[in-house]
């Protein structure tokens, strides 16, 4: 019989105060419905009385999801339990986290208080907030540097007051996960009413440990945890939903349950990173865009042996369609014949030891190499690959003036034309070739890369275009950042299957 | 007395090897010096036999770098070695890194052999490189899934065969950080000669846990550990070297001591995204964009009031000028009132309890409020604040064609208009902007965010640039990429102190 663990999600509250994060109301309803269909136990709402933006959020979100409890962020102030109650009005399910500084750092500084007044203060909010909801949680801000003595009279007090939730943070990402085991180790065992109350960890990120210490606090005894999707939030981020998922997930033998439905992570990774405009790396795991993708030689070989050699997780465990055989550099014989014969081309060892001469010369030269590219090497270049080349695009945009976009495109050797006006360059431009190319397709995903010290810098482009439906992924590059999503869209195109 | 780890970085081999991420050998021994000044002590430079580049690189960063160890990857095969010895003949310090496939996964489907004849085959390696150089170290890939007594008798055996460093990988990023931890005291305690050899982690990111198993296996007796800079590597990458600097820089009580300077840290962090285009996302710990930024109100009072209540590390202690603080929707009034502080504004309470209701209504519409907005809503708005407008901009740019720019400021009432071509649309506009605005100013670092759903969403720029010694940060949202680009450099510029 394994155990029940609680995904509480503060995605919404302690994720959107991140610079540049804010989401409207609208938007905020959006994740909340998506982190209702992942099966999160918990949504963290916001913070009422911070702002009247906050309020409206928490009231529009109660509305809006029904099996999961929404949750309401407080100071240990009855100012801020009065309006949090407010917004709960339309919840299901309520619940008031409220709480308070117990790290002597907060309750010097912060407080200017002392350890004995700041357990009074406290339990008086704790029983102010159970006068209106049953489901109270409270946070022992700082718990991470709060020594463990006086961190089990504060947890064992508020019990007494009728918290059913105690959240022990590691606000500033400090703790190694020995530590963090240790501290909740420590209240299982000397908290006398602890039983009364779920422990719940928050784990920040600040030394790369979150989600190491939120686990060490699961296997002390912790049955809530407050994660994010894509480990967002206040400076290094909060422990990533995902990555906890997966961990015991893979993990069947740690005997703990969530109702988490993997399949749905990474369209939620997906949406939060879009809505939010916080670009997930490329090397995250569970949902970075090549936490899936294999390129060295030896791993791909492996892989294509049996995936189980390098792969953990199955990419369509958490709703990624499938993984992906990178060809570079790295890349061995096995990978570029597995490529080759998926494409359609047989070839026997003799043949492919000459591609494959060939194939490293390329591969030193361009950082990935394409299909396309494999089968010019192999002689098995037809008109239908690369047909489409980009002729000549100029596109006129800026501030005052109408986006607008001539292209001229080579087809498999004839030549045409066409002009298009657009809402900004890209779009003038992409709707210029689409007046030459008429096929059904529609633009997935659209990523466009530039780090650069210089202005006249080499941007990167990556898209995902629907066609038929197939996703086809492309590139560009290009000094111009607009002529390199044109040359990523024909990238796509040119990779379209016929069926 | 504290202990010594052993830094071993691989970000030219391990990481190099991600789609995309391929350096030419140029870049490679700019990154080399660098890793060089940081202070690692072994550089891990490439896997030669792979291909004619990695072979030169090798060769080049050999000649690059003084102190630190020069090491080569090669497979359990002679072939390998022999190139490998090759490339490291202009190595001042050097060593090669070979091994073998020790799980049941890799022996069984990848090798089709034996228990008996993979550690044959382990040995003879090793003997075999023995020959040419006295440092070598053997890799047990897939440690992580190997049994620890089978891997326990494959260490000894590559011990006795003269194996200087054991390298016990967690190929998968499988390992929860307790099973790791065991895996080594399971070696120390139970290979005879280990004393003879320094074991080496080197575990992946796969879920999220590769900084806190690198750890584990520390506290287990590992002395060496296998890193890259901000994490890359395949798949979900590898162990980050700063994570790792980091938590023994804060956590002196383990005892343990690294030669890296981590002033040095942010910088090659920068230098590495840059090069091998691969983002850091803004929530990565240690180097990411936000690590060290505070939004939420109830943080920022509490930074204002002590530093320590909020952060555990001093931004400077790894090369970042400043910890920030943010304004948004979340911030209190401590928070406005030290930027207004730092604006040169003073105001009473009563004052700031007026223009804090201001800015919270601003705030809920605006993700972000700048500087200009405050001092604009404490009516301590002046001409030089925004004094910069974009009244309008043509840019033309595409394929075939010249990029020109034409462009219209409004500075402080007055129009003015210049025009200029460049390499690319922002080049172009830039350069033209430049024409009106003359001062000495260099962009630093320019980010080109879009991660969208269509061609005309919005893009969002930011961009870092320098002027009279100080680095000024601006940002820019538009549906048109070249106009946000614009835009965040005239934030930049209205932003400028005078001095």
């Amino acid at each position: 019989m394994s155990d029940r663990l609680f995904i509480f999600d503060t995605t919404l509250r302690d994720g959107e105060q991140v610079p540049g994060c804010q989401l409207n109301t609208v938007e905020k309803i959006q994740v909340a419905k998506a982190l209702e269909q992942l099966g999160v136990d918990v949504i963290e709402a916001g913070f009422p009385v911070s702002s009247p933006g906050d309020f409206n959020s928490v009231i529009e979100i109660s509305k809006a999801v029904t099996w999961p409890t929404v949750c309401a962020l407080t100071r240990a102030v009855k100012k801020d339990i009065d309006v949090a109650v407010e917004a709960l009005q339309y919840a299901k399910h309520k619940r008031i986290h409220t709480g308070i500084g117990t790290s002597d750092y907060h309750i010097k500084y912060k407080f200017n208080s002392t350890r004995d007044e700041i357990i009074e203060r406290g339990v008086e909010a704790v029983k102010y907030a159970k006068k209106f909801v049953e489901d109270v949680e409270f946070y022992c801000e700082d718990a991470g540097r709060t020594d463990n003595e006086y961190l089990a009279r504060v947890v064992e007090a508020v019990i007494k007051a009728g918290a059913t939730v105690v959240n022990i943070p590691d606000t500033t990402g400090y703790c190694l996960p020995q530590e963090y085991f240790e501290k909740i180790k420590y209240l299982k065992e000397n908290v006398s009413n602890i039983d009364k109350a779920i422990i719940s960890t928050h784990c920040h990120n600040d030394l790369g440990m979150a989600t190491a210490n939120t686990l060490s606090g699961v296997m002390a005894g912790a049955r809530q945890v407050e994660v994010t999707v894509n480990g967002i939030g206040e400076r290094a981020g909060n422990t990533s939903l995902e990555e906890i998922a997966m961990i015991l997930k893979c993990h069947k033998g740690l005997n703990i349950d969530t109702n988490i439905n993997t399949t749905k992570i990474y369209p939620i990774s997906r949406m939060v990173s879009s809505l939010m405009n916080m670009p997930v790396q490329p090397n995250k795991a569970i949902v970075g865009r090549n936490a899936f993708a294999h390129s060295s030689g030896i791993h791909q070989d492996g892989v294509l042996k049996n995936v189980q050699t390098y792969e953990i997780i199955d990419p369509k465990d958490v709703g990624i369609d499938d993984s992906s055989i990178v060809l570079t550099a790295r890349s061995g014989r096995a990978a570029l014949k597995y490529r080759l014969n998926t494409n359609g081309v047989d070839v026997d060892e003799e043949k492919l030891d000459s591609i494959y001469q060939k194939f490293l010369q390329l591969a030193d030269q361009k950082k990935e190499v394409t299909d396309a590219d494999i089968l010019m090497l192999a002689g098995a270049d037809t008109a239908e690959t690369h047909a489409i080349k980009l002729d000549f695009l100029q596109v006129t945009s800026g501030k005052g003036v109408q986006n607008v976009a001539s292209i001229g495109l080579d087809i498999s050797g004839e030549k045409f034309e066409a002009a298009a006006s657009g809402n900004g360059p890209v779009d003038a431009a992409i709707k210029a070739l689409k007046k030459i190319i008429t096929k059904q397709m529609t633009l997935k995903e659209f990523t466009i890369q530039a780090i650069s010290k210089g202005s006249d810098d080499v941007g990167k482009v990556h898209m995902q275009v629907e066609y038929n439906g197939s996703v086809y992924y492309g590139f560009g590059a290009n000094t111009d950042i607009v002529t390199a999503s044109v040359e990523a869209y024909i990238d796509c195109i040119n990779k379209f299957k016929k069926k």
